[in-house]
């Protein structure tokens, strides 16, 4: 029921298929974020049509509100979501890192303060992976500890030690048969046959805690691994040294998530060096803020230069905002404050990541991707709204 | 390009077809509003999907921002809405009254305050036109004074007989050729042959203000008529006090508008005195708040009871929200401010509103309509989460 198949090379750089209880998709893959049961104001119709295949939930966001009992209750969360396409839930390590009050970390587990009533909420290897069988989403995560960028060696030594033990304890949990009121649903039934840990490499910029992360990962034999702790401030360059090794530390046969990354330079940066899924909050967040992504450049749709400009946000673009919608049109919906400014942009930066990875995953099989590579970073960070300001946004 | 066909009647019920240059419509038709270029939290296709037929925009909003000719150089309203069916505005007059800070009231207009930026707009017959003519409506709405729902007969009076010079003089500019840099725009070529306008009937709840105001709309034999003033609080009763007389007040071969009202029992109690075309923005404004309509009554979705019901709005509705979501997804939704929630909710209440319209009209085919209406409030008003609040809501 799950699986991962290379279907051909270009260097490290990987086309794939991921094989899902909820069907299959195309690697490189990006994924969109539906962090609180949604991707934000968009339907899962206008998902498909914008090409997404593939979608993540915040598991921190779930079992805080509405609980992941009550997803359960509700047929899990595909049928939460309305998502019957391939479904990823982070382990809700990270969120309680970044935006929990935290309380206590421990051998065991983290204690942590909700975001949202100030409850006290515990969260172990084992309830990481209960809570995530009760959301039933295809592909689970381990809970990990993801230090700060600035962590010191020792801080990030420490950290690996304690995922590589929380890795563990979140196998032996997902290995073991649900019980109680759960264990008929659909997707938990028998010992992670439906459902695929994945297992999170941590290490910050350290070669041997890298190294040492992945071989303790690799030794649990999983069904994925991803690369985590990065996006936490450590730069483009930092974050391509950390990928060069991977395609040697982590298996060819199983697939390779690098997590939270989502800039299309860095994007480019890890499919070359291996890496297969991606997931971001950048071009959902970004249209919210009125940020469209093109091959021109990105646009700010609120910039006064496009108060009457009837043409599309990208004349090549097939999305049904350019289809449909002007520059003049969008930025009068993001003054007035309307809800659709923010979803038709979401729908059209969601597009075009979508073309993106077409576009990586077509050049790959025709062996051209580093050829393809500069020409694409050349069109989407030059021109548009933003000259100038690409250093500080891209790294 | 634009007329009125009665195809059957159930005593003074009214099935129609209106003829615009987007296209037909049947009658009688409810209206969703679009107040600021959207219908707001929906795209036009989920509105066609929802079985919207005809929308409107409200001038004001529209003329103080982006303005009437922004909208006109983004190719009209039509065109900035993505809307390619009948649309029609409204003057601006009600907004006028009901909205901004009003300055100068005089023969020739109204000078107010806008809501915005506090500059002052003049709005006069013959511009409320001219913007209309710019914004491209299929349907257009001559510029009326509105008085509040407490004001004396003198004062009722007072505004019937403005109204009516204002209509006249509304209906010399809309013959006018649009002349200057927007006369080549699709819609205002020649004379009102594309743009039908409509004069409002004023009066209050006096019978013999309303069949003066009515006297000398017609007079002007306009391509429609609209009963405005209703709504500010005269209640249900009073309401069809108004309406018992239009029958005979209105010719019977153009369609008649009641303007601003969707409470389903007022809109059943119009439709069997003649009433052809509604607009309210009780589906939608109400959707966005959590309240769903069904045929067993309001349901309050943040309702507790909700969070874990697995069942859809409408056991028996198809809109695109009943076959995707349940109660319980929705109630998480719109606690977790999810943009989403809003959206959905207002699919389902506009394919409410527009269901409820095509039984009315299927009764009125059957001859049935008078038989069928009290089934129909019970199952609207009775049942849901609001039982004990019905008064107070429906008047």
């Amino acid at each position: 029921m799950f699986g991962y198949q290379c279907i051909a090379t270009d260097g490290k750089a990987r086309l794939g298929r991921l094989q899902t209880p909820h069907g299959k998709v195309e690697t490189p893959v990006f994924m969109p974020v539906g962090t609180a049961g949604s991707v934000k104001g968009v339907t899962p119709d206008q998902l498909i049509a914008a090409g997404a295949g593939m979608i993540l939930g915040n598991t921190y966001h779930l079992m805080l509100r509405p609980g992941a009992e009550t997803v359960a209750r509700l047929g899990g969360l595909h049928r939460v979501m309305a998502w019957e396409a391939p479904l990823l839930t982070d382990s809700g390590g990270y969120q309680v890192f970044s935006l929990a009050h935290m309380r206590k970390l421990s051998a065991e587990g983290v204690t942590f303060q909700s975001h949202i009533d100030g409850s006290a909420v515990e969260l172990t290897p084992a309830k990481a992976v209960y809570v995530q069988r009760l959301l039933g989403a295809d592909v689970i995560m381990q809970l990990d500890e993801c230090p700060p960028g600035q962590a010191d060696h020792d801080a990030v030594a420490a950290a690996v030690e304690r995922s590589a033990r929380w890795a563990r304890l979140c196998r032996d949990a997902w290995r073991e048969p649900l019980t109680g009121a759960f264990q008929a649903l659909p997707c938990h039934s028998t010992q992670g046959k439906y459902q695929a840990l994945f297992g999170i490499q941590q290490g910050g910029v350290h070669a041997d805690l890298r190294a040492a992360s992945a071989a303790a990962l690799v030794e649990l034999d999983l069904p994925g691994y991803a690369v985590g702790g990065v996006s936490v401030g450590e730069g483009h360059e930092a974050l391509c040294d950390v990928l060069d090794a991977i395609d040697d530390q982590l298996p060819r046969n199983r697939p390779r998530y690098l997590m939270g990354v989502g800039e299309p330079r860095d994007i480019i940066a890890a499919v070359i060096r291996g890496i297969d899924m991606f997931d971001c909050v950048l071009p959902t967040r970004n249209a919210r803020n009125a940020q469209a992504f093109t091959w021109q450049g990105r646009l700010r749709l609120r910039n006064a230069r496009h108060a009457e400009d009837a043409a599309p946000v990208d004349e090549m673009c097939g999305c049904y905002t350019c289809r449909n919608y002007s520059r003049g049109t969008l930025r009068h919906l993001f003054m007035a404050k309307e809800m659709l400014g923010p979803t038709l942009v979401t729908i059209h930066n969601l597009h075009f990541f979508s073309t993106f990875m077409t576009a990586i995953r077509k050049a790959i099989a025709a062996g051209t991707l580093k050829a393809s590579a500069n020409a694409w970073l050349a069109a989407i960070y030059e021109g548009g709204d933003e000259e100038g300001e690409k250093e500080s946004e891209v790294l």
